[in-house]
């Protein structure tokens, strides 16, 4: 099975840093060429499942723009350019809720949309969390800080209150003992 | 907590039925205003995780060029328009895979990406799957369909084999026991 090859990569609109769509021509395995393959940029991200020492996972309860509504997610946030993933996920635990964790594995980097690329989001598990500082996101969301025993987020997560995909793929990976144990 | 306002909507680049981006002004609940705060609108689409009758799981070996690479996803495909997601669902999965089912639950909708939203993607879970045609999905990509028991599919998951986010959150709901059971 080979992979298609980008003839060319026209960038049709950018409000950088956040956003690059681009225009590209591809061809495909079997000869054929398809014009106007859109890859849409936006940026990259760290995203982590925390658990703290007395085993409770950090979730955030917060309004998120892209889905309208108020969301529970796990800690995350934009990297900044040239930053290291993991660098960029103990950054934004302090600064979203405060917190250092001891233990800290890479789960996976996902894709967040399959044709048009979006973003990719390095996923993280994080363990043995407390907290050392008060929060201080900077973030233009209000946020609510909740630690949840794992049936909780479970119930949280049937109850439909995860929105997002990748949120829910991190949670489901740990909570479902899909991930590696640590 | 208040959701955000949206003052302005405006349609900055557009591609139909592919891709349209919008540049929105918002008012935060403390009256902040934010202009620019941009908003990605991709297909949105269908994808199940599909049990066969012998307990297997279907999965499609397909390069996806949002990925860049040769990546394991769970049948899925664009809402046409006006279409109802689990007719979506039933259409895809006969294309892509031959196949119908005797058991549809829907798991949840997700949005792609948190702030801007990209694509809404409605998650089912089928069982009693069998065989009653010969695939042929039209898509762009060439395919590899794959039946793959509970544990090959989590070795697979585990080998980094499943890169896309919401493919990912729908294996880890169902494999994780997260899902409520049918």
């Amino acid at each position: 099975m080979e992979k298609w090859t980008v003839l060319d990569s026209r960038e049709v609109y950018a409000f950088p840093p956040w956003l690059r769509v681009f225009s590209e021509k591809v061809r495909l395995p079997d000869g054929k060429e398809v014009d106007g393959f859109h890859r849409v940029q936006l940026l990259d991200y760290a995203l982590m499942v925390a658990e703290r020492e007395d085993g409770r996972i950090i979730l955030i309860r917060q309004y998120k723009q892209g889905v309208r509504d108020i969301s529970l997610t796990p800690p995350a946030g934009g990297l900044n350019p040239g930053e290291d993933p993991l660098e960029t996920a103990k950054r934004e635990l302090m600064e979203e809720t405060g917190h250092v964790a001891s233990g800290w594995r890479k789960l996976q980097e996902i894709v967040t949309h399959a044709n048009q690329r979006c973003s990719v989001g390095h996923i993280f598990h994080a363990t043995g969390a407390r907290q050392v500082a008060e929060p201080n996101s900077g973030d233009l969301e209000e946020q609510q800080i909740l630690y949840l025993t794992r049936d909780e987020v479970i119930a949280a997560i049937r109850n439909g209150e995860v929105m997002t995909s990748s949120a829910l793929a991190a949670l489901c990976m740990v909570l479902g003992g899909i991930a590696p144990a640590p």
